[in-house]
């Protein structure tokens, strides 16, 4: 069973909370059962993490590499734009990572067109919200088939 | 029905021609088979279309818009990179558009990270080969999906 | 009699089409009309055109040079801002050239405020609607009555 | 009757002044008389200024304001290139603002192609040299005109 | 009885530490009993927070969004520059928020000037040292009183 | 007792003139009256100087130095962003000057992100709207203090 | 025998039509014919092609690598400095091209000192006018000769 | 006799009032008294004028030229770097132009490096203090000396 | 006995793990343990530390400065590049700091060639992998040495 | 007989000579005899000259123009992108200048992109390895076949 | 008796050899002979230097350094506007140096504009031609004369 | 017993001369001797080298790669941040290069932070003094003894 490691970067677990009857209710816990639920279906060992140090990030790819995880998925919130560190932490470790965006980058502040991390993933999904995660595991596990044959 | 019009731009008919024991088989013709398949699956009335003219990208995006399409998934090719031109014909029709390229856009050439066309999507998947237009197929169905209730 | 080209650039002929009972019903059709109209007023032999591709209107500028008119009234839509061709063709033609933009460029996004035609005409006009064109009538008639003496 | 102000900005007090005999004899006074009887002939209650102080422009754009006035027309000399004050004026005081340029700016040096000034406007006109006034005036007609109905 | 968080950034705990002699005893304790003490007269309940982690810094502002704080003093040091994870914490708490720094950031280098966090905040104060927390202070409290009007 | 000029760049005398009934009734007088009275109550004898000419306001600061003035206070509107002249004279008048903005000009336009007015100041205070003022009275009158120590 | 393909990019169709009293008489006709005449010397049979629309010469490129053609040289005109699509096309066909502007390119307007077509072609040759494609002729030429041994 | 307008720009005549002990006491008055002199030596008539005003500047640029002043001497103070409106007035008046500045601009402040007026004038010298004007003096008188023969 | 701190940046403890049967087994173990054998045998104390948080890093630097620590040698991997807060850290503690890169950064991606940390620290050696350390050992016993004389 | 000056720049004598097993056996000796046998074989008087010194190639363009010499070819190497005062040279001598370059300079490093030497020539060749030389030879020789008629 | 240095840099020793009938006859010689003439009548013993080598230049500097003259005049042609060496040997060696050019840099091609030598020097003096030399020996002079007191 | 070059660039001749009392006598013999004293306690033969001429140490580059010397140092001085040619010597040569800097170029002028000969080295040493040379040294010694094994 492939396993995967789903990271959401700063912030983010600020989603859903603040003003919930504005903004709707999906927090991130539900985000991550909806996650989980579509790992289970695709028969993936997923895990989520989220925290706001760049250095807890880096660590958990770290640990997860030497787990022996199969697959990152990694919305890196605001450190896409300036975290070289955390580039270099997707490249070093042996698992294949998707960036994912709930927004569509393109469309916001100039600062947040460019991804300082997208250069070493594998690709990069923006702009579908929550379903963006979907859209990765699905790709994960496509990549997964594919090596199998 | 809903009905999908999926765009490739210019040079992206010579995928899989060149030199194909050595870049392996997989011409825009498998590709589209394989888009066309997926739209069925999902009970998605897709259409192919390509062309090297800017022009006529534009003149299709209209008549698809005319014709009552429901949605766009195109890879614009060298074009994300210059035609604004294109940026206006997306941003005027009627229709949610999806950015699809097969390269991780933020590897290559420092010129090919900057899409001018994407702040007219709905969003953007790259760096997935032909899968990507798979995952954007997926993507506009959901989004039919969620406007149903 | 003079005879003046009025030429469209990409994505004008949506001009009013989408939402009309939105944005109002004026349609290129409807500016075309007023545009002619004007100019059978001043005695100007005027002819339409519209395309969305470059090609298409570097065609247009060429074969008008070789009728002999006397004047091009030209909003470039998007090519404004990168068409270096159409540059050239504008320059390359025996024929005073004015350059018109429905909005204020100087308004929007950063990209629009660079117009790479206007070099090569006499004048621009920029955020009189539709009225732009019949100042420009005006401006090429007023240049052709001053040749006159 | 609606009154408009036509602000001349620095240096356009020389227009005709020097070597009349080779650059012909159209003084700003000339101008200014054009103007009049344009705005005279259209029913339009004009009244022409011209200052080299930036200061004296803010200044009378306001009192303009506090008087009631309908429109500017402004050719704000070299200020369009560098008076953030000057653009902050007209974009605050009560009134529809044309922006004028005697010659074409995209054909000069690179600094005269940007307008600071512009945004303030709702729109511009460059390289039609004198007439630019008569057709600034035109365009605000059309705007009184238009409201009317 | 409104409560505000005072959150001092990297380094700022080694304010008055190094070379006393030299630079002088206000050390970081000072400083904030200064603060807690201006806190007290205007019957703010103040706290102080210190940390050289930008993640224990968002951690902080998420905390006290969810106790109800009712404003931020923050002076990000250096992570003013390059911490847009810390721009995106300030905005997505509900929490009006002031920027603060010892130093006139605009008489030092270059990187100094540009404060990536400061749009996320409703002001900026900078050049009055120590004092500058007193006038945030202030700031907010004239805010709280308004709001009560 | 110690005297301090605050002077309002360009612009700045239109503030609360504009539709009154929209942006509400705080007129420059409104506002200077606020920063008198807040003057009289610290014992700061206080002058308020409004213009829109750059070298008023430099020709002020030098009368101001001539006349012994302790401070200076100054919203140089617009002039923040270019005027190196007016940077030249606060730095050549023997007063410290605390620089304030109504608005948070790191929330604006680009170019207004820039202050080159600031380098020459001890301070700067902006995005406290008319408060600012009365802080930067403070700050002043703090430093006065200090000095007699 | 080996067939190479001769493309002049957008405007070059009207070398020598204007004014040729002034400029002189040669046309392309004349261009083409002496280059025709040169390859017939070199036992080389060259086709020529002209267009003004990028996706023609787009198609002409890919319809010469189906049908084996051993060498390409090409003016693109002004889409030398920004078609990335002609420079996909050139880097996608399997046929070495040669770069050929009549001008001096280095001599002319900023934008003109870039190509981004020519990091896909062997080589670049400018400033010799006509005689440059004689020049691009002969070292194809030359690369055929050295391909033989 | 050949006449010589002599412009000081912003705050250079507080050159020497402020704090005369420890900057030595060369006022602006001291200096012109110098030039005077130098003037009437070499038998020219010298008038010197100075204002914190551009627009009084370019008044009494204007007023010279309408005199048949015969040539300037002109220190634009921080104007130098960003008074197009002041490289427009040079540029438009008969009169041939030198640009003087104290002190060595090639030495500070990156933006100090730039002149928008130098090149509107036949040359500039800079770094020699009040002796810069005694050369410029010099050279024009040289340049009406060759004129003669 | 002289004290030096050595600080390993971010992914520095993944040299060496990742496939040693590829890149070597040269391990940050490794290196410490040759790092601490050279120490020795220049009879200087060394500790070494390494963190993926650039938080801990900084509190580290503290740390080392309150107990007396007489030098540094950091490797800050890619905060090297953008954190400012690491730089002040540096600055602000009261010992010589040596920056070390195990590649030459010179040679790499672009990003990779500006230092904002090395400004801080007396000077920098890159490209001698592994060996950088001993010879930052070496660099600061001799300031050591000189230090006594 | 026309004279043409060769000149190689600096480290183009060791084209060939470092490992000749390697990149194979062409030296600049076996390139230069190439180049003496094709002028021979036109009829052209040429001399070859190599220097790792810009002073020496400026000493020897200035003797050549002294000499008579009828045209230079110059592969500037290196110099080509900074080096001004070869620029001068060459545009300051009485002969027509060919630039040349082995390999195609678009294809390479950034800074290699740009030739400040170019605009001083009447044209440049490059990526046709050696073969440039004999292009630049040919190229020369027909203007000189043309200065005839 | 003051000894002073004159270097000329790169092509100047080709001023008014070039087409003497055209661009006049003035000479380096010339310009040299009119140069030592001044230098006798101001008592300075004056040396003429001139080289088209960089290093040629620097060494003439060192030399006269260690000969103990007491000032430099230079114009350094094209070097200006890259040879840092030529900045840090100006800047190395124990003399005043003035910079000279003979045409006004600020009218020319944009890279002409800025000088690295300048900072280097006491003063810069452009666009008098020849009588630029003059000026500065006059400057050394005052400045020898000035010590004296 | 390997041999070793060690090269200083322009004005590092100087080093110690000017002013000794001041600057301490540590001329660049005193250095020379060092350098070659260290050499023989490593048993390497190592010759110095000094020139302020680009073309003399791009021949004394190529000469040392002739004699098969087996390392490189070497100081550019200024030519460091424009000498291109002098990368590509380095880079042409078939001998290991390690750039030293005497002062830690991060703290100095911006444009000395940029360095374009060290990519084409294997490493670099900066703001060590005197004893970078040293540490150079017993780099390459290391690599010497690496390379035996």
């Amino acid at each position: 069973m492939k396993k995967v490691i789903v990271i959401h970067g700063p912030n983010l677990n600020f989603t859903g909370i603040r003003e919930p009857d504005i903004y709707g209710g999906r927090t991130l816990d539900d985000i991550n059962k909806n996650i989980l639920s579509e790992a289970e279906t695709l028969g993936i060992c997923a895990e989520v993490f989220q925290s706001n140090y760049e250095g807890a990030i880096i660590d958990k790819l770290q640990e997860c590499h030497m787990l022996g995880f199969d697959g990152v998925i990694i919305n890196p919130g605001a450190f896409t734009h300036y975290s070289y560190a955390l580039h270099d932490a997707i490249a070093g470790v042996n698992m294949p990572a998707v960036e994912v965006h709930l927004s569509n980058i393109h469309k916001r502040d100039e600062f947040r067109r460019k991804s300082v991390t997208a250069p070493a993933c594998i690709g990069q999904i923006c702009g579908f919200g929550e379903y963006g995660y979907i859209m990765a595991l699905n790709a994960l596990n496509t990549r997964f088939e594919n090596e199998k044959n």
